[in-house]
């Protein structure tokens, strides 16, 4: 195969950054296709992307067979209605997370992706792609500093817009951490619990942060996450790892040091979109290359299906201040 | 007064590491009393206190007039019996802590101090005398990042001893951060809960770690503390603390760094008595000074008393793995 | 213009990282010929470039119109009789560094490409494309911290092969710092001198290792290269910035931070190829976009000319410890 | 010996840190005598040191017999007629670096001190009671990393008052790490050589800073000392070792990191009052120890002397422009 022509969904911010990386930074694909019901917003993405085509629908994409694979950027309540029809027409799809936003809704997804024999989503939680997070899984499945015993995470932005509410706290931003302690951990959560922190008075009103979110794994490795989502200082994402012998710690940020008015400094984060870039990338890059041979290589359907149930203990410990056990369905052979 | 002449109670490990800083460190004090039922313990001790004369008991040094001020160093249920013939014939004293072993016995402690009319006593919560708590403390209270909203406290050993059992994760350990929680935020523990960690192969039997303690504070900051005590690679305290606006970490280790074998290198602690060493030189130093002017200049019985009663919280919150409220007696007048 | 096929000349071990640089990473680039005159590792490197078709030499290529661009990637003393006839073809290049060994050809080249009436050499000194340089050169363009004083740089190897002998420090390794040096000042390199620190016993026979090299430019700048390619440790590149009112410093490796055995250790680079891997990939995929404009976004032939009399100074203050005066031809208006 | 009563030979900024210093923070010493013409000075210097009487000159302290050791902390140029009554006198001194202003009065102090028949002189050379560069003259010593092959030190300030004049970059500043290369090397410097970096502006007109000054020692040892009083941002006094195997720096500051509007930052140093604190306190306290044991502990007469001859050789080339040999008187049998 030459170029993957992709299709993208959603030309809001995350979909036009997609169209920008893969044209101009991916080896081996192009976008051929942009699916937005917004034309103004579909017309102003595409300037970036000469050969794309509009569609107001993936319907008409794929009946105009504008794809050889899709990538889902809209919000996650609108990540059904395109998985459906892309699943049944054989198309790859990279799936934004959420894979969708609950858990009956994402098993429905695995089932679906079950019923048609072959893999055909990977769902877009980019921090597997991410140096530090490989680094930081290698040194524990190594074990070269003995078992891993806790994880201390910490997800820092410098604000939110108002639009952004209680639950989101879990089901927009805990679950990025939610999918990587299993990843790091190769182990399922088995309960949540949440604690508040200090209300921030920088919030707006529809919200309380910073909170302190427990994860019990079943391997019985214990994640404090500290969510905070209206420290203005900058953005910024880490975890340490506990060992029994040592410590490890990912997500320091380096660059230039300058020692300047009393000061010695290194410039911080101020968004994911610098924090992440590279991640994105890689994992835009190594889906494209799969994808042509085939295979998917990132976290699978079955993996945002056990995110989403873990949000949605989540979300129910946040609301109730009390210990949430996470049920999940039996893992299909499918995927093992 | 020229010379404070102190009288050391206990000649124990902790002992005659304060013998040595008073007589080669310290100026204005000088060791004239080792209080000690072991006499060749008392006797090696005294190597280097020349000046210094044994007695089996503090009741013998006080009624020989041997010595102007207290220091004792003995462990914590051996407090209560040197504090009360102390308090009664009028001496300064610094107390090692805990002040005494449980709330009760420390309120007893409270009472008796009261009942002379002035106070005597200073609790060695040395890590008051640390410049990175001095530092964290002075940023609190300036609101330059604005208010307090949470604390990540780790609290590393390599190993303990056989006869270190689990209850001591709180009282011997733990209870650092509770006296130093209550030190930067101003503001009493009221709640205190305890979660476990994937316990550590390198244990003894006796006992179970890392654990992780959440204390509340009245003022609603959050604290998170990892009481770990047989992670090998060595010996660290670390706070982070969590502001509306940014956030502070004190306890990284510095000194010579070193590039070699494909690692960039600093040296880590493996005891508090390198990680510590200047603060409790620095707390010696201010209370000879303090006590030569009749003052105290340092943790008071008061504040002894209020880590004892949350020490117990907290062994009971280990025990039962529920929450626990912390109770106080009312403050006396004497203390504000 | 689709895809920009690419002439790899040279399949050694940099023209075969190049090869799936450009297959694997690189958007709108394939390599559609590898120019190498020995069979076996043409074919070896071609594996990785299905669409590649081999060639002896790049009059064969050009003839066959192979390629719509080359890239040159083997030893500085067969760029020439590659350049000559890429320009006659009207070819845009990327050149490996040096552009060649000596002034006098690369003022040559120079002029042949004046002749051409169009700028087609880009010179490969990828350090540009690093981030760090980049940052460093914005802060002294902005003038925050005052005017630039002095620059401190290390460029610190392993090892190297024995066929690696003294002139090489120069021309091959501070040949880097040559065009850094000028880049991050935009003022050219007046004087060399070069002092020995104490020879280090890894040496093999043919060289005295590690040197300090001094590099005064027009603006008066004074940069220090301490070039040293024998320190086992790691592979390191830093520069410090020294300006009027404050210091910056570029380099320092960051990553996972481990704590294990009494030490807390980062991991160094072993070698260039981790070391500025962003930046080779950042200097192709900026070539290859600006070529497919019909610009050139790099260091140009005169830039390549600008290092060779330098490091022709260079050489000889190595061999006579004094000083040098670097003599330059007068800049054509064709490069203004 | 019960207190040591030292002497204070001068009362101006230095003298009165001292006092302080003895005073609160020193075992085992007091001050009992302040040398000092200005009556004024004296006496307010004197309010730190309750039993001190004042003396307009040494001559008048030591015919009272006021003092059991004197510390001189005058300017350089006065040293000479302090040190020779006081040695006459059989009294321990710690003199203020220099010893004396140049080689010829330095090195009649050593024969002064040799006549006696016993050493009595200690000069302040601080920098080798300072944590960091104890521990890389350890590293230094054994070998772990091979041989050591260079120095690369850095002193910055700043900035320095109008009387500050051009000749005082070398002896009044570079002074400190003439003796540090030394104290590093075991090895004396047999050549110095100094090189401008570009002026900065914010200098005064009397002077041009910052330069870069090659000591050359006689193990090979290259040491590149970049000297820069005028670089506001801060005190910085660090030094990199380079070895056969690796890599050690010391002298980065440490203390509370806080993240807070976009930089992660750590707080410089702005004096070296607050840089070498711990230094000062060290010197005086193993200063005071071994006097009373009839020993010195530090820098002797003769390690002055090595310096003042060194620094004069460094005015010379700062003065010329050219490389100076330093020439030394043998050694005396005295200080083998």
């Amino acid at each position: 195969m030459s170029e993957l022509r992709i299709g993208v969904v959603g030309a809001g911010l995350m979909g036009a950054d997609h169209i920008i990386r893969i044209q101009n930074r991916i080896n081996g694909a192009i976008v051929t296709a942009v699916v937005e019901p917004d034309e103004g917003r579909a017309k102003s993405a595409m300037e970036n992307a000469p050969a794309a085509k509009w569609y107001p629908n993936v319907e008409a994409a794929i009946a105009d067979k504008a794809m050889d694979a899709v990538l889902i950027a809209t919000p996650g309540q609108f990540h059904e209605p395109v998985l459906l029809p892309a699943l049944a027409a054989g198309l790859p799809i990279l799936c934004e997370k959420p894979l969708t936003p609950d858990a009956a809704s994402s098993l429905r997804m695995v089932e679906a992706e079950v019923a048609t024999g072959k893999q055909f989503i990977q769902v877009g939680f980019m921090r597997r792609f991410d140096a530090g997070y490989e680094n930081l899984r290698s040194l524990i499945s190594s074990k070269d500093q003995g078992e891993l015993l806790g994880l201390h995470c910490a997800h820092r932005n410098p604000s939110v817009p108002e639009s952004y509410h209680n639950d989101m706290l879990i089901f927009d931003s805990v679950v990025h951490e939610i999918d990587v302690v299993r990843f790091l951990t190769d182990s399922p959560i088995e309960t949540v619990e949440v604690k508040h922190m200090k209300r921030n008075s920088n919030n707006h009103s529809g919200f309380s942060d910073p909170i302190l979110v427990l994860l019990k794994t079943k391997s019985e490795v214990l994640a404090t996450v500290e969510m905070n989502v209206s420290v203005k200082f900058g953005y910024e994402v880490k975890t340490e790892a506990v060992f029994e012998n040592g410590i490890a710690e990912i997500g320091r940020t380096s660059g230039m040091t300058t020692w300047f008015n009393g000061q010695i400094s290194t410039q911080e984060h101020m968004s994911f979109k610098t924090r992440f870039a590279a991640a994105y990338d890689s994992q835009i890059q190594r889906w494209v290359t799969a994808t042509k041979q085939g295979k998917i290589d990132g976290p699978s359907a079955w993996d945002g299906y056990l995110a989403a149930a873990a949000v949605e203990a989540g979300v129910k410990a946040l609301n109730t201040g009390t210990l949430q056990n996470v049920e999940y369905a039996a893992k299909p052979d499918f995927y093992k």
